[in-house]
C-alpha cells in the first residue's frame, strides 16, 4: 500500500515545556509531504525524522497564532540556505503574507525560490489544494481568531487490472481504461466478461482530518465523517472545561465524542496544555468515551 | 563563590540538525540572567535549562541573521502569556525593533509588559550595560553584516573586613566602608593597624568574552585579554579554511590561536557548521593550538 502517514513534529501549546515542541505536523503522501501547521522548531523536528526537505511543496497554517506559525521564518530561511528552487505554497487565514514578508525580505537577501502565499477564507469548507490523488478542503473551526482544520482525502482509485486474464482474453490495450473503470468486456464473437472478472478493487481511499485549535463543534463531526484518523486538539482534561471553554478549546473528552459521533475508525490527541506533567489522564477520559484514541508525541508516526 | 556560570542554549550554525539548536546562550551572574543570542528554540532549551523565566531582563544579540534572532518572537510571546510585567531589554545592532514590531503587535494584542530595544553603534567598543557588579561591552567582529559580540566583566569588589579584628580593635561601624576600600586604621592612642590585618581580599573579578560570528581579528585578542573564558565561533575545520574566510568565518585553529595570543584562562568554542557528524576533529585542531578548549554542547554549563 502506497504510503499515507503521519508525522507529529510537535503536540504541545503555546507555553514551552521541557516535552513538547509547539504544533506541527507532516502528512507523507505518497512521498509528497504536507506540513500541518508550523510552530517553532518545526525544522528542527522535521530535520530529526529523516523526512526530506526537498519532498514539502505545500504548508498549511490553522491559524495566526504564534505557536502554529512561529516556525516558518527559519524553515523559509533554511530553504534558501539550501538552494531550493521549486516554489513553496503556504495556505492560510488572511494576513500572513503582509506579516511575514518583511522579515522574510530582510532576512534573506537573496530568495533562490519563490514563496506563495494562499489565503483561504475560513467560514466554508474549501478546497485549497488537489493533485492526481488527493484533495486537502478546509474544516471551519471556532477560535480566537479564524481558524480552520484541514481533510486530507485521497481520490478513489480505479480499479486494478488482472493482467493474467487481460491475456487470456486477448483484450486490446485501448480498452483498458474502460475495464478500469468498471466496464465489462465484449468479446469479438459477442459473449461478455463481467468486469469483476477482469480486475480487483482498489485500496479503498484513505484520509485524516487535522482539527486545532478549536471549541467541540457540531459542524466538525459532520465533515469528518468516517475519516481513517482524525487528529484533534484536547488541550484541557475534563475538570478544566471551564477554562476550555473560555478560551475557545476542547477537553479530551469532548475530542473523543466528536470522534465517536464521527465514526471515525481512530483519535490522535493533542496541543496538551502546560499545565499537566503527562497526558495520561487526557488519554484515560479520552478512552472512556472512544477506545481507539492514540496521544501524540514527538517523533510519533502513525500509519493511516 | 556568587554564581557567574555558562549555560549553552545552542550551539548550531545556520542549518539544522538532528544534534544542534541555533545560537544561544544564557549567563548566570549571580541569579541575574542574561540571554545572547536567541536562535530558533531558544526559549524551549531555556525551559529545558530549569533556569527562571523571570530571571532574565537583557537579551544581547551579535547580529541580524536568523539563526541568531529567530528565538525572540517565541520567547517574547511566552513572557507576555506568563503575565510577565518587567521591562525585557533588547541590545543589538540598528533595525531589529523595525522588524519585530509589526510582528509583536499583531501575535499579542495586549502585551502586559514593555519590550524595550536598543539599538548600539557596530564599530567601536561601546558599554552596553552596567550594574552594581558587572558591565557589558560590545566587541566589534567583521561578518557579512554589522556584527558585534560581548564582554561580561565583574567590577572588582571591595576587601573583606575580617569581622574578629574589627571586634579586637572595636574599630566604629562609620569607618568599615573606608576599610573594605583599603584604609588603614589609626587607633584613639595613634597605632596604625594596617589594612591588611583588618581585611582579607575578595574574590578577583570574573569575566566571560562571546564572539561570534566573525574572521578571527587582532582587535579581539587585545579585547579579550586574560578573559577566564572566551567563547569563540569555530564554525570549519582546518580544511575548510577558505570556506570559512569566504562566509566570514574562523576554523577550529585560528579560534585557537586567539586564545593563545589573548591568554585567556580557557577556550569553549561553538557554532559548528553542520557539515560535521562530529565535532572531534574541531577540539582537536583548537587544543593543537591551546589545550585548555573544550566543545560547547547543548544542556551544557560552564561555571567561570
Amino acid at each position: 500500500m502506497e504510503k499515507f502517514e503521519l508525522h507529529i513534529l510537535g503536540c504541545g501549546s503555546a507555553l514551552p515545556t521541557t516535552r513538547h515542541f509547539p504544533t506541527s505536523q507532516i502528512l507523507n503522501v505518497r512521498d509528497k509531504l504536507f506540513m500541518i501547521d508550523c510552530g517553532e522548531g518545526a525544522q528542527l523536528q522535521f530535520r530529526k525524522s529523516r523526512l526530506k526537505f526537498s519532498r514539502l511543496n505545500h504548508i498549511f497554517i490553522s491559524h495566526l497564532h504564534g505557536d502554529h506559525c512561529f516556525g516558518l521564518l527559519g524553515l523559509i530561511s533554511t530553504l534558501n540556505l539550501l538552494g531550493r528552487t521549486a516554489e513553496l505554497h503556504i495556505h492560510s487565514p488572511q494576513g500572513l503574507e503582509e506579516l511575514l514578508k518583511p522579515m522574510l525580505d530582510f532576512f534573506n537577501h537573496q530568495m533562490t525560490y519563490p514563496v506563495v502565499f494562499h489565503a483561504f477564507e475560513t467560514k466554508e469548507p474549501t478546497l485549497v489544494y488537489e493533485d492526481r490523488s488527493l484533495t486537502v478542503t478546509t474544516i471551519p473551526l471556532r477560535h480566537r481568531m479564524p481558524t480552520c482544520g484541514f481533510l486530507f482525502a485521497e481520490k478513489p482509485r480505479p480499479n486494478h487490472i488482472i493482467r493474467e486474464m487481460i491475456d487470456f482474453y486477448q483484450i486490446p490495450v485501448y480498452e483498458l481504461n474502460r475495464i478500469k473503470n468498471g466496464a465489462d468486456y465484449v468479446t469479438p464473437d459477442g459473449k461478455t466478461i463481467p468486469n469483476s472478472r477482469l480486475t480487483r478493487p482498489s485500496d479503498p481511499p484513505r484520509s485524516y482530518a487535522y482539527c486545532s485549535d478549536t471549541l467541540p463543534l457540531a459542524s466538525v463531526v459532520e465533515q469528518v465523517r468516517g475519516v481513517d484518523l482524525l487528529f484533534h486538539e484536547a488541550t484541557f482534561v475534563e475538570e478544566d472545561a471551564a477554562r476550555a471553554k473560555e478560551t475557545y478549546h476542547t477537553t479530551a473528552s469532548q475530542a473523543a465524542s466528536i470522534a465517536r459521533e464521527a465514526g471515525v475508525k481512530r483519535l490522535l490527541v493533542g496541543h496538551f496544555s502546560a499545565r499537566y506533567d503527562n497526558e495520561e489522564l487526557l488519554l484515560e477520559q479520552a478512552r472512556a468515551v472512544f477506545p481507539e484514541t492514540l496521544l501524540a508525541k514527538e517523533t510519533l508516526c502513525v500509519p493511516i
